[in-house]
């Protein structure tokens, strides 16, 4: 495996979360992120001025084109506005932010009752091409490398031994593992390609994990809302559910954690930009979580699938980055930043590597070959930073216009997360509006959403929804999310 | 998906077990395969006279250039000789037959024991390239066909929506179960693409049926002796495995199964073609296995990967053939006939299709995309069989070269199995023989086994091991038999 000089990947990282030291061709996208993540944080308030042209130069040592073309970036993305003889102001649509959604307050006695059966009508939509689909929770096929992608497969069936129809050697595409390590100090690991069992996707990595450490009658504690296919995951292996009060923008409460923990026997956690919630919890939190579990003991399964998709310039940490004592096992995978279908995840299991391995062995064998070549060698280029880069951006302006959108459309007392990364928007209607009812009329008129109830197998969420800003902006989206809103008024 | 008229295979498969509608340029093949299954399976003996070609033309109603095709054909396997001014005869070799192997008698007493570690040591050497891996049970690459493979990867990444990137419907690629439906009728099958859950490989087939059906606790009746990772897999479900006495040729012992059948939660077995005993059972025992268990209530788990390997012309029944009740899960793969490496498998779950569908939905999302669509385009021309005639023909022509070569060099006194398909020889030394130690001794001359005891959780086949016979031959390879058999004797 070669490394380009252009793209090197260990450059990039050896600098742990600076970016400066990227290319200058980057400098301006750089600069822009910052400037977009102090204005959609709140840090600089709608109708502030910006500095000038020449302002702009002196603080970051850069030329005028450099500093242009950053307002011009900004000014696409709709959070800068251009007053004639007066310079730039941070857009005032952005006054228009609704409130935040509340924390759950799930019940916290566990749970093992089927969810009610939504998920199948819910994503029974799939690939209908004449529905707009808030409902799925990934990025559209638009927003994807798939010219580079359909070299790197083409590529690997060239240079795989037998074309790749060999089997791989059980812990996964060395090449994959060794980007997966490579990339670790992102997010303040320090991880080797040994750490590392590659999985057929995101939840195939869960599945692996739940499977190792759980037997039936054990209790797993989640945030709430959580992503469906995992409560139907731990049921389906004999689990109960224990819902956490989860918090939209520091997400698990922990005192509540502290309270259960000698009723928990394990713990599933997406601390980053986790679906539907969207919350990400900020570090402390984190330390303060992996630690409360190592003493007691309690195995954690931490989920990053959507930590590459952070809107500010910062990649948050993981969990697995406070951990010492190999109780943490990360999962991730590229279906939410690179390719769904192709169903390429890892784990770092900690101290459960063995287990994970039998495991993988008996109910999988391997991975497939072709697939994780072309993944690890588009993952070693610096092609993935770059399309990561692109994805990012769009998915932060997509957020803005979405809730500039609902701010604008969606009845008096609505609210809406403010998330700092990932594909989710977790709309709080007013309590009288049941978003089941919301569903079906919306499918009338080529909407799908995800109501709210499908995230918890407990009675809440009803006038919830998540709306997924993974659709490439359009008129069309924005006459959709306006229907969507006249639909609920007339609720 | 179009058919092109030249390998039409409704056209093939409508004549049921008939292949004489086929293209004429393949009647050579056809009647030469025949006569190749009469030689193997002893219907006509060592020394025995061949018809003239003259005879053979009036015989199938063909011309002299196509039988003089068939009596080359035939000599190229070395099952006939050409005695000048007397025409053909059966080849002297086929005499040194050695005695088939005695059926398993293992305990009836169902059995949760850990397996002793020899997997590990045995598997471990995957990909070990100064090894001959006769332990691996697999065709070689050499004998698979690459390039067209490869045109239909990339194929797949240019005709697939959004280049394959997209999760796939839960049930998977439609193309692939259409062809494996259109297919069915070749093992007494009428399936529709309905009836099929696609899944990554045949292991991750056998791990949903059994997670479907079975407890922790629960007891699986097998084949003894049986692939270990089966086993391995029914014990990380706290399954008990029961082992059945099972005959070369014919497969598990019926009455036994009849004796035990109210012990038993399911049944899990390899009919066609198992390894690494080779037995094939007959239509009347299948038969009689599916009425036995539907009576029961007990659901059968049927394991066909190696069905599509039969040495003779005829394409064995599958015991779903015989299922009436929706009872039979019948499982298959192209692991064994195309692609290890691609982890492209199927269930056809009869009455438990529903419960199927939601497990991989929890466990597994979709299957990768590209590669399901590019198996199902390549099974559905006639490629597929045009690489299956070939391969089959090598692994025959293989078992004779393999058997003949053990029966001149492996001490007085060794049996080995003479199976009509599939990949595995089965060899039984004289019985203070320590294949253990054996495949110790090999490994330092290069030579990889797999020992008898890897194939049982009890005490039993120390002095058995099997052979793949799915690499090509060579001098090499005899070579290294031979040395096996030195070995052997030595000991």
């Amino acid at each position: 495996m070669e490394k380009t000089n252009k793209h090197s990947i260990s450059f990039i990282y050896l600098n742990g979360h600076s970016y400066t030291a990227m290319r200058k061709e980057f400098l301006y996208l750089e600069i822009a992120n910052r400037i977009a993540f102090q204005i959609t944080s709140g840090n600089i308030k709608a109708g502030d001025r910006l500095p000038s042209v020449r302002q702009l130069c002196q603080l970051h040592g850069i030329g005028m084109n450099t500093a242009k073309r950053i307002f011009l970036e900004l000014e696409s993305r709709s959070l800068i506005e251009t007053r004639p003889q007066s310079g730039y102001f941070v857009s005032q649509q952005l006054a228009s932010k609704l409130p935040l959604p509340q924390s759950s307050s799930p019940s916290l006695i566990a749970n093992d009752k089927e969810p009610i059966d939504l998920t199948t009508k819910v994503y029974g939509n799939i690939g209908n091409e004449d529905l707009t689909l808030f409902s799925i929770g990934v990025p559209s096929g638009n927003l994807l490398p798939l010219a580079k992608l359909k070299k790197e497969i083409i590529r690997a069936t060239t240079t795989l031994h037998e074309g790749g129809t060999e089997y791989e050697p059980l812990q996964g595409n060395v090449k994959l593992r060794r980007t997966v390590a490579a990339r670790s100090p992102s997010w303040g690991g320090r991880l080797s390609e040994q750490d590392i069992v590659t999985t057929n996707g995101g939840m195939n990595a869960l599945s692996l994990c739940l499977m190792a450490l759980a037997r039936p009658g054990d209790t797993v504690a989640m945030e709430s809302p959580c992503y469906p296919g995992i409560f139907q995951l731990a049921l389906s292996l004999g689990l109960k559910v224990l819902e956490l009060p989860t918090h939209p923008v520091t997400g698990i409460d922990i005192d509540t954690l502290r309270k259960v923990v000698s009723k928990i026997n394990l713990c599933l956690l997406i601390p980053n930009f986790n679906t539907p919630l969207g919350s990400c919890m900020p570090d402390a939190h984190k330390q303060e979580v992996v630690d409360l579990l190592a003493t007691h003991a309690i195995p954690l399964i931490e989920d990053d699938i959507y930590g590459d998709l952070h809107f500010g310039p910062i990649r948050p940490k993981c969990c697995k980055a406070f951990d010492k004592g190999g109780n943490v096992l990360l999962c991730s995978s590229v279906s939410k930043t690179l390719a769904p279908g192709y169903r390429v995840g890892w784990i770092a299991p900690g101290n459960y590597l063995p287990q994970i391995m039998k495991l993988k062995l008996v109910h999988a064998l391997s991975s497939t070959s072709i697939i994780q070549e072309a993944v690890g060698n588009f993952l070693w280029t610096g092609n993935y930073d770059k399309h990561l880069r692109q994805l990012r951006r769009t998915l932060a302006d997509n957020y803005q216009r979405y809730a500039q959108t609902i701010a604008e459309n969606f009845p008096a007392g609505t609210r809406v997360n403010h998330p700092q990364g990932g594909l989710a928007l977790w709309v709080e209607l007013p309590p009288h509006i049941d978003t089941r009812r919301l569903h079906d009329l919306a499918i009338r008129q080529g909407i799908s959403i995800a109501p709210g109830r499908i995230f918890t197998l407990q009675e809440q969420f009803q006038h919830c929804m998540r709306l997924c800003i993974g659709l490439p902006w359009s008129d069309h989206i924005r006459l959709k999310l306006k229907q969507l809103g006249a639909l609920a008024k007339a609720l």
